[in-house]
């Protein structure tokens, strides 16, 4: 659970390189192809380890995580299941794939390989009041599975409590945009990130920043909804970066920046924008 | 209107090289900053040109669209307007903006340029029945507002009658997934095209292929329930491909294909979910 009432498992100064081990999604509780979902993950995914405080860091103030290296573990594990997704209806059975990480690769099949895309789907700071079970995303960070979230991102939280209280894990070595079944490659992880205050930057939601890109992302009950809230993000963003009025900011967004989807799969739908540095 | 009633404007042979001319979606008559959506665009946009026969195409067949060229004209238009766009709410007053194509870049204002992608805004056959007008999408094409349907793309339609009755306009110069505002850079355009039956694929909705990829299209009233449709048709087109079982496909598409966001702005919102070909 993300809730005020949790205790700092560590304080970290502000802009100190920490090194962090997550566990999968699951907890490695899946070991075989016969470790089935209901078994052994409904209504208990996404351990995320945390929180950590940083120090100095008060409530109110954006929060920065840089993300320098993501290792994932040797092997990582696909589920579906009735129970999960964005075609439940379809899967006749749960089924449970294990998959080693291998030459940089997913050995997803005998004659199948995937690329890899490591990334980092829960990051979240203690919210605001009551207790966010960890496969939720919102304002808050959370479950983002976004696929920005990545080596040499940071990504930029709102915070609400002092020291911001930061939990992560649930680190996949690849999915896709939309993560339809319900789970990516799912990994066990080491990362090494750089938690800071940041007074440039005042956000509602969270934003990503890669090295090519500024990104709003939003989720909500529906992916409509997700889309429009991430679009009226990005677009006031852009406004207040080139100091041009809504209107013009709005048609550039439509011309050049992308509205895409991070995750149908979770209690809530999440989307994106994302545009280019150089039209800022 | 796409409509069964149309006549042919031109039948062409199946296969043969063809140029047609479009007009931009506000049939050309934004010539200024001061052709205001509502005065010349209200409830009339996307003129399309055709529709044109393809000779000996039997009513279900799926009919091929190769799109070999596009020339965009050299000036583009984009508005915003209270009464478009996912930020409609939000827009004060309606503005147009008139933006020369120089250089291959969109001159968006004195200081910023923005990449081209070119790419046709409406592709689309006879409907089984009924009068759709020309800026709604659906399982028969129409306003597919996709940027993958570009040069070097291949676009596949389910056809309802001879000949299928192909209408084509609205091209883009320019244009960010979701099209947010309710425009890309609008443009007229000369394209070179190859229209011919294709029996290889069975499909109950558009599909494009591009050099590298395949891609599933859906239109619906929501966001969730285009990501949804356009999720089922990619899985089972991957799991036809590969020989694999449902569940197999749908893992492989969780891991490695992208479910996007084509538009939020049409009648009818439009997903489309990717597979890159390496994994076919």
């Amino acid at each position: 659970m993300f809730s005020p009432e949790n205790r700092a498992a560590y304080t970290a100064g502000n802009g100190e390189r920490i090194v962090v081990e997550t566990r999968d999604c699951f907890g490695g509780k899946a070991r075989t192809s016969k470790d089935l979902f209901e078994d052994i993950a409904m209504g208990n995914v996404n351990p995320a380890t945390g929180p950590i405080a940083v120090d100095g860091l008060t409530a109110g103030e954006t929060l920065c995580v840089s993300i320098e290296k993501i290792r994932c573990g040797k092997s990582g594990v696909m589920m579906c299941s009735p129970n999960l997704g964005i075609l439940c209806e379809d899967v006749r059975r749960s089924r449970t794939k294990i998959i080693p990480i291998r030459d940089g690769k997913a050995v997803f099949s005998r004659d199948l390989s995937v690329e890899l895309n490591p990334h980092i789907g829960v990051i979240g700071v203690s919210p605001p009041r009551g207790d966010i079970p960890v496969f939720y995303p919102g304002d808050f960070g959370g479950n983002l599975d976004t696929v920005e979230v990545r080596e040499g991102s940071k990504v930029y939280l709102p915070t609400y409590h002092d020291g911001a209280m930061v939990s992560i894990g649930d680190v996949h070595a690849a999915m896709g945009d939309g993560e339809v079944c319900g789970t990516g490659i799912e990994v066990a992880a080491e990362l090494t990130l750089r938690l800071s205050g940041n007074d440039d930057l005042e956000i509602k939601r969270p934003m990503i920043e890669t090295p090519t890109e500024w990104i709003a992302y939003a989720a909500a009950k529906t992916l409509d909804e997700a889309a429009k809230l991430a679009t009226s993000d990005l677009v006031r963003f852009v406004s207040n970066r080139l100091g041009t009025d809504f209107e013009e900011a709005y048609m550039l967004a439509s011309a050049a920046a992308n509205l895409r989807i991070s995750q149908v799969v979770d209690p809530l739908m999440a989307a994106r924008m994302s545009i280019s540095k150089k039209y800022l």
